[in-house]
């Protein structure tokens, strides 16, 4: 017996669990679990316990066979400190959840373990994304451990890099000349006639739940307490849905005690539906699209939702530019951090909050470093670094 | 007080610990432990409750000042089980150690960890170290991390994006007209210009330390038992070393009880000396250099140290083709892990030794993924997957 239902977070219906991401009024469906039940298991000192994974929390993951999960190693990424930064900013405390430390590179391989887990266990053996890029490769890899044939769908402008590895994983691997809504056309176009599943976000209940993993970890690793704020960089938004109810759910709990941490979304200049949902300002119309990276989403399926969750959490939004971005990377680098763009983002968006007075002195602040910098390389030559064959040569060149 | 001492393992004599790697008599200096002191806090039961990092191993790494930790959340990589594969070859149980989900994207990141460690303890400022790229570039982030200004000599064949890497953590980065050796030879003709601290393989004690940890860390996690055969792309060997101490250490606490597990150790055709010094052949000649990977160490400081150990493990060495190589990386690919040209050396390793019958049904096996496939990728273009707009483009470009 199923101890979880879906509820619909428009019309708050509930129905029974599966595959499905929309309700009948179109509201989005989320997973609802007997907390109490949960309670009994899901305590500080069994957690402590267990092996270091996502898979740690399973009682408050939507799954019925534990021999179905499909893990390939995601979760429980280090949450380091930035003590150094600290001073300069200021603020209380600084950290970076190193996400791109999962299996594939980014935080979509939490996500994709759940939704592969879910597919499993109902025997569905073919299944197609659309996406930006990183949630395709986790997809490619996930679907290769579980045995699914996996068809990806991806904007044509999406870094080679990972492209490369959709293939590498065995993904039947698609470029589409458009953007990441057109290539979820295409996949709910073909679905029927294909025999498709389609893993798009919010179109089953794994993803988020996956995702919502990373809440619980930074509670556990900050010995459950919450932090002050959370930067966040937001494409289709499920990261956030997650993380809002990860920090709901221990609330409920009781695991940590006092206010939920506040959200900064933040997405780049040229792209901003969440931002311009969450101000009701109506779509902010830009001459050209940012670069290709997770956060650029210009139809995210529930963009209210989002919006109404930033409000919760007392959060805001936050618009950088590439400019920002690149900076970013360039100082998380120094520190020995490689972040990608999304992740960079994040930095960025401190910056600015910091400045305004948004994040204070006191704060303690979480970073989402999604991805990896090497992701997004193109891949150069090497002609720019000095050549050398003997200690003179190192002498001469530096002249 | 320091309760860890060097002891040479050659001569056998100890002397006071130091940042150093070489005895008098010319012998590799390894650092040698209380174990009775350790013992009273190393406990299966301690050990449960601490954080997931290498880290929860101190008492058996060289540290005196917890402060001055070095850490960008190294060690406590997954330990994937892949059951498809058991029947297939077959064997007992298949294991990979996933070390590519290091920081810096390589298990170099442990020995980087410990060697700055041990550096920031002692006020050093500037180091240098001759590397393949890995190690060049766990090296630069380690040092931007402690504040210490870092200089990366590397074969100017390295792939680019490691060099990208080195880069982007700030590094002084220059590519040597040579081989690993040749860089070594540029860091020694400097060091005292320079005042550069080197710290290239077997110079100091950190590096074999930390990489220790990976074997604590199986045993730990296969729940305090030792595989039955240990899979290992060897190039300068401390990783040999370090595997070899942590079951030492480990079956005289008492933690684990039985065999030492047998380790192979596997080398590119084009530069074999570790097989050649296993074997006592002398030095096998070939025409051709190998690809760079860290497997091509023409001269290790010690071969005959980790001849040694490997027959002391009862192990065996192991020589591979570059085709073996491929090959082995696209299936570990399709089972969803990314690994490095050394990851799928030691796939191509285990299916020859599993042939020979070195390899038995009964064997548990681990393999180790010592780093990211996507680090040596040339960063092609997309020019050969099909560009669709619709899914009747879809239709078309499958016919
Ligand atoms: C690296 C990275 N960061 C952030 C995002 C945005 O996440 P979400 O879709 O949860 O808003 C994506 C999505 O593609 C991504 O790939
Ligand atoms: C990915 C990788 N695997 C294996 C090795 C060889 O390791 P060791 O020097 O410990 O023999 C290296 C060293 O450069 C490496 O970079």
């Amino acid at each position: 017996m199923d101890c979880f239902l879906l509820k619909c977070t428009l019309c708050n219906k509930t129905e029974v669990f599966a595959l499905k991401g929309k309700c009948e009024c179109g509201g989005t469906l989320l997973v609802e679990y007997d907390i109490e039940l949960a309670a009994r298991t899901f305590t500080k000192a069994n957690l402590k316990q267990r092996h270091s994974s996502m898979w740690k929390y399973h009682e408050l993951l939507p799954i019925t066979n534990p021999n179905c999960i499909v893990s390939l190693g995601e979760g429980y990424t280090p949450l380091i400190r930035l003590n150094t930064w600290e001073q300069k900013l200021p603020l209380g405390k600084l950290y970076i959840k190193r996400e791109e430390q999962n299996p594939t590179g980014s935080f979509k391989a939490r996500g994709f373990s759940a939704a592969l887990t879910l597919l499993k266990e109902r025997g569905i053996v073919k299944a197609a994304v659309p996406s930006n890029g990183n949630a395709a490769s986790a997809f490619a890899a996930y679907s290769g451990r579980a045995g699914i044939d996996a068809y990806v769908f991806i904007p044509q402008d999406c870094p080679y890099l990972i492209v490369e590895e959709c293939l590498h994983y065995g993904a039947k691997t698609y470029l589409v000349d458009g953007l990441i809504h057109d290539a979820g056309a295409i996949v709910e176009a073909g679905k029927v006639e294909q025999g498709w599943f389609n893993v798009g976000t919010l179109r089953e209940p794994g993803r988020v739940e996956g995702k919502k993993t990373m809440g619980f970890e930074i509670a556990e690793q900050l010995e459950w307490t919450l932090p002050d704020v959370i930067i966040y960089p937001t494409g289709g938004g499920s990261g956030v849905i997650g993380l809002w109810r990860a920090f709901s759910q221990l609330l409920e709990l009781g695991l940590v005690n006092g206010e939920m941490p506040r959200i900064a979304a933040v997405q780049e200049y040229g792209c901003t539906p969440i931002c311009d949902a969450f101000q009701e300002t109506g779509l902010t119309v830009y001459a050209t699209l940012p670069a290709p990276t997770g956060m650029r989403v210009p139809e995210p399926p529930d963009r209210q939702l989002v919006a109404s969750i930033i409000r919760k959490m007392n959060g805001t939004t936050v618009t950088v530019t590439q400019a920002e971005i690149r900076a970013a990377a360039a100082a998380t680098g120094l520190s020995g951090i490689s972040s990608s763009p999304e992740g960079a983002a994040t930095w960025a968006g401190m910056l600015r909050l910091c400045e305004t007075g948004w994040i204070q002195k006191k704060d303690k602040v979480v970073l989402f470093n999604t991805s990896h910098a090497m992701k997004y390389s193109a891949g150069k030559h090497a002609s720019h670094i000095p050549l050398i064959k003997s200690y003179q040569d190192f002498l001469d060149v530096r002249k």
